[in-house]
């Protein structure tokens, strides 16, 4: 009987290189867990997890014996990590293998909003090109001020991005960091003030819940663009579609959003916004590199030896 | 009676600044010269010239007593240099200061088209992404091979912005240049073999007419991208659609094309293409800034100082 429960719903090369591995029981999500028999339950050591379906102390004691949760992803945020201590449980993550798709998507988020690439586009598609003549000016983006709301290991890829696109940079972060020639703001709402574009790449959970607060997109002000490829939990979202309706800031860029993916349906009203599916990482390569990691936590953990990428 | 006349549909802000400084004769394009009186053409010695429609020696001749050409724009293959040097014309355009943003442009199509991001955008809007579960996968951008094809001034510019994303710079010119360890390819050819995604940043003009030919295309195979923001001349379109609808190539990011703006319909039927309506420039702060230029070439010539930017 396998000792290894994968939750998630995989690609088919991840699925069938878990399969391969580990002949693991798949459910779809943390609420399925319920739904094993004990004698199941009680065999698992190793969990993969994927997914924003919450999984905190409740689904953990269904599993009594689990030793690890492997997250597919960088971001953890749907894993109670407290209540994983509390049972010492290990909770590994995939992070780096990402970084630099996310900051692709960030740069190319900026980019396409400021200079209105989707309605370009649909000028050219729908004939208007030819019909009526160029399309309206749009506004430049390299040589103004970004602003990183968060500077960890993506944020810093983004920002050395940016940076060749002659912008002056900007951040926020628990502390100040090394950084060369970056100035820190310990405050968000000055940070928002000085700059032209704000890129939010937080991590998530409760701790950075709405830090992208009502008051910080306020200070962005009327020319400000916002981006998020963070978790639409660090962005308060009704202050931001307020900001959006009213032009109380110029545009955003989001590929994250509350209550994904049935997202608030005011955000597809808007005509200064470009909208992703929450594909930051989704690359065959990078999504490759995740899942490929995820199962070599998972390896190490069953074979007794050290996690690859420890969060707790 | 003024001795300065305005060819193009210039900006409202352009067409005020123009009127101010030099009160000119306005004129939609080179074919209307002919219509105006004989009397207001022998006056006319200063050009300011803005548009695609070619302006050769029959339209030189109808001015007899001018003397400069100035282009709003860099690229000025819709004006007969060689016609003008005959007839002691000099010829000015607006380089360097829109650099920059064909430079954003250019990265920010090539980002879109391998990330999928217009179909990624239509499966949130149209509300697929609640519906049906997540968008298909896309493929890395950063990291990768890029050939720029012209390492002029523009092509500087993207090299600059590519190389923050990692990217192995190659690239094709007249001559071998003096670069930060990127590979020069005398032959195109050898170098859409090389690379992963070419960027087409040649200068317009009978010299580089299908200068990325069906050879060069072919080179780039299945997997390669191209992205052209030079001008629709530079690449044999037959081949290019050709090879877009067959899967030759991957996909393409197009910002110009052959009889703009009135394209080839097939464009719009593909589904592996980002295209957009020649706005590589087209942001309110640079067209100002071309403006600007323009009007200082003329000023320059009417008070008989040194041209600021002078082509021939």
């Amino acid at each position: 009987m396998t000792n290894v429960l994968a939750i998630g719903g995989y690609s088919d090369s991840d699925h069938a290189a878990l399969e391969r591995e580990f002949s693991p029981i798949f459910v779809g999500n943390s609420e399925d867990v319920a739904k094993l028999p004990d004698d199941q339950r009680q065999q698992i050591t190793a969990l993969g997890f994927m997914g924003h379906h919450p999984f905190g102390g409740p689904e953990m004691d269904l599993l009594p014996n689990l030793g690890v949760i492997a997250n597919y992803g960088v971001g953890y945020d749907a894993i109670d990590v407290a209540a994983a201590n509390a049972r010492g449980i290990k909770v590994t993550n995939t992070p780096d293998v990402l970084n630099d798709d996310v900051a692709d998507l960030a740069v190319a988020l900026l980019i396409a909003q400021g200079r209105e690439m989707l309605a370009a586009s649909d000028w050219v598609t729908s004939g208007n090109w030819g019909e009526k003549g160029s399309f309206r000016l749009a506004r430049k983006i390299s040589g103004g001020r970004a602003g990183i709301v968060g500077l960890g290991r993506i944020g810093r890829v983004i920002a050395k991005r940016l940076a060749a696109f002659d912008m002056e940079i900007h951040y926020t972060s628990r502390s100040e960091k090394e950084t060369p020639g970056w100035t820190y703001h310990a405050d968000p709402v000055s940070l928002a003030k000085t700059v032209d574009y704000l890129i939010v790449a937080l991590v998530g959970g409760p701790e950075t819940e709405n830090f992208v607060s009502k008051e910080v997109i306020a200070a962005l002000g009327p020319t400000g663009i916002l981006v998020n490829i963070s978790r639409g939990s660090t962005v308060d979202e009704g202050a931001l579609l307020d900001a959006l309706e009213s032009g109380a800031i110029a545009g955003a860029g989001l590929d994250v959003f509350l209550n994904e993916p049935k997202i608030d349906p005011r955000f597809l009203k808007l005509d200064n916004v470009v909208l992703q599916p929450h594909q930051g990482s989704a690359t065959l390569e990078t999504r490759q590199a995740m899942g490929q990691l995820q199962r070599d936590n998972i390896s190490a953990f069953l074979a007794g030896n050290a996690l690859l990428t420890p969060v707790n």
